[in-house]
């Protein structure tokens, strides 16, 4: 659109005649005088109206709010209007009348409706301006994982969703009908990325994963994006470990540096990454509940969200962080891949990372001879014959890695401290949710 | 792994000892001397050992290419061999041995294969060094799309590929079973990308879409990448192609300034974008066709192969473009929410834009009022409730806007010269391929 310029830079033409476009936002009209607040994709800027003849083609057709509109006017410094500037002498052109009254006021600071109105009405909710934040920063997280790993030599990989088994644990798939066979949705890209260290050695994936789990919670949706990591020529976890630091504070940094306006908008703060990020390990964390917290969960095989709260607490306490590591989960909790701890083969070289006390991103060490798969498949009584495309990378020779996976959707939630985690996508998949 | 260096550093430290860790790509033995060819995950690099000993930890166990292997040793300027340098007073250590026979042999320059047994074997093929240089630029083209869009504040979005209903063709659609209920794969992120138009007005995804086409071509498979765009406030179909120029010409410069020895490698031309494409409309196009190659397709509702093709020779003719667009389809051929031409609304305002006379990319304006996404389901005799969601948008405002798709592969398979699709993605999905 010819000499239009966007809100965001109206303030840089102080004095002069511009032309915006987007969304009538909201209109009021207070002793003879029409605010109007435009919104585009980027922010929104205030226009003053002192003569009724301006906003003539918005009330001869009695336009509503959500009507596309293009406005020339002069740019007034007006350090009390939101921006500092306003527009005033307008001229308005109406680019798409909306006359229908809208399902839900968008221009309010917070939603009203409740969940399911809002994400029945997503395609029209998610243009406010709090929902739109949280969406952007997802951008931004995206953007922050990939550069972080790009400037690393990682390779970026797109892998099959459509797999021809339940691999990775047999439940919670989704099946479908491939031309007649069935196949199955991939609930995590975990056998390729490893496959490709065989061919880059450093790789990752952004795409989608599919769990058809049943749950109605606040913090599961059925269709989510991973954010994919594995890279080989490691000594064992704690390399992996250092690699996700850089890149939890890669993605910070990015969002720090390049999406100010919605971190604020949705009073966000930035934890700070440590440079270490301190470590517990598994067996020391359950004595350290037991004697910090009288509770003994000694021998327990995991541990509860009560246990990983303490264990925040403690690192707050102890090491001023908002990040822990809890190392060496009990090998049976873990998938059959995972490599052990070589001194004590009933832990494993694997990790959760917690964040303010709520587990962030799982990862570890994986196997990577090929005899050390076949005895693994056998001892958790698992078919080799669904592995064995797998199984062939092994066999021609993989080096020692590893990686993580972390959930963009989980990660935005514990950032911006949303109430669901529905409330961190587009259009989310659940129970009941197929639409929008 | 400490202290290790990757082959494509190597150069740099002449008269250095230095570790390598990879792959045993080749061994050769010749009068006593032994060739060592290690592969990491850039580059490969030639390790000559003059004393068996060297060898000893390879040859005691009868070890085969693909080991995994660390090797330390003297870097030595040697203008004959490959890279210019190689590796001698070897110190070499297996990290992961491997004594089978591998089922295709990666060491030649091409594969031999046929491409049944390449695809089967992909876990291992794509290791060659030329499958590996294809699957690399898949990546950088990636990485030149998104950044030439993030640099003209485009947003990334990721939307479901779990849909509620076959909606834009009906027919196609993977179906599947989602807790119960019918669902269907995405075939195109289309109807979200506009209504996330709505929220930040210019929008780009990368993800996968899912075609149930069987189809057995070297031209088609199930599921492949799709680059998408989406952008409001445009006058119409040429800012369109205006942005694509600028989007094929960002990706093509990313391949020339990162990825020149895969381009190397693969013997691949990097074609000169014009600063304007050439454009031609349709009838234009079938009368050229008439009067050029005299045959009569004027009055024909789409363009075929061999069309395309005349066209294509006609632009390298007359302008030395390999790229030329085509706009103005007839509205016959195109989906139920293409905007039509407004002076000749037979003919539509989209376009192809074809490369070395073959349609890479298919893009146009939509419509945007919500009255003519009414009259145009009518007219296509589609019914509104499987739309009722998408409608919401227009019903609630949207600007003048269009977009368009790149397939990933199809992209890259007439960028290489690739003799079929299938070996430009990671795991092809294809009327009998599941797997790996």
């Amino acid at each position: 659109m010819k000499n239009r310029i966007r809100t965001i830079e109206v303030a840089s033409h102080p004095g002069e005649r511009v032309r915006i476009a987007g969304w009538l936002h909201s209109l009021r009209q207070m002793g003879g005088i029409s605010f109007l607040v435009i919104r585009d994709g980027w922010g929104t800027i205030q226009a003053v109206a002192e003569a009724e003849v301006e906003l003539a083609p918005l009330l001869e057709r009695e336009l509503s709010v959500e009507s596309v509109l293009s406005v020339e006017g002069l740019v007034v410094s007006m350090p009390q209007a939101p921006g500092g500037v306003e527009l005033h002498d307008l001229q308005v052109e109406v680019i798409t009348p909306v006359t229908e009254i809208l399902p839900v006021s968008l221009n309010k600071r917070k939603i009203t409706a409740n969940i399911s109105t809002l994400l029945d009405h997503a395609v029209i909710t998610n243009r406010h301006l709090e929902r739109r934040a949280i969406l952007r920063l997802s951008a931004g997280a995206m953007a922050g994982f990939r550069n972080t790993l790009i400037a690393r030599d990682f390779t970026e990989i797109q892998t099959p969703k459509i797999v021809a088994s339940a691999t990775e644990s047999g439940a919670n798939v989704f099946k479908l009908d491939y031309l007649g066979r069935d196949a199955y949705l991939a609930q995590s890209p975990q056998f390729y990325k490893q496959i490709m260290v065989g061919v880059f050695e450093r790789v990752f994936e952004v795409g989608p994963v599919f769990r058809a789990e049943p749950h109605d919670t606040t913090r599961h949706i059925n269709e989510y994006v991973s954010l994919d990591v594995e890279f080989g020529f490691i000594e064992n976890h704690f390399a992996v470990m250092v690699l996700l630091r850089d890149v939890i504070a890669g993605i910070l940094e990015t969002l720090s540096e390049h999406y100010m306006s919605e971190l604020k908008l949705l009073r966000v703060q930035v934890p700070v990454v440590p440079e270490r990020i301190p470590h517990i390990h598994f067996s020391e964390a359950q004595e350290l509940i037991f004697n910090r917290y009288s509770t003994d969960v000694r021998g327990e095989p995991d541990l509860s969200p009560q246990d990983e709260h303490w264990l925040g607490e403690w690192a707050q306490q102890e090491y001023g962080s908002e990040f822990l590591f809890v190392t060496g989960y009990p090998m049976r909790k873990r998938p059959f891949y995972t490599h052990p701890e070589p001194e004590r083969p009933e832990f494993s070289n694997s990790f959760d990372l917690l964040f303010r006390g709520t587990e962030l991103v799982t990862g570890g060490q994986r196997l990577h001879l090929y005899q050390d798969y076949l005895a693994a498949l056998e001892k958790a009584h698992l078919p080799i014959e669904p592995f064995e495309t797998y199984l062939e990378a092994f066999r021609y020779g993989m080096p020692p890695h590893g990686g993580f996976a972390i959930g963009l959707e989980r990660l935005l939630m514990q950032l911006t401290g949303a109430p669901n985690i529905r409330l961190t996508t587009t259009f989310p998949r659940d129970l009941l949710r197929l639409t929008p």
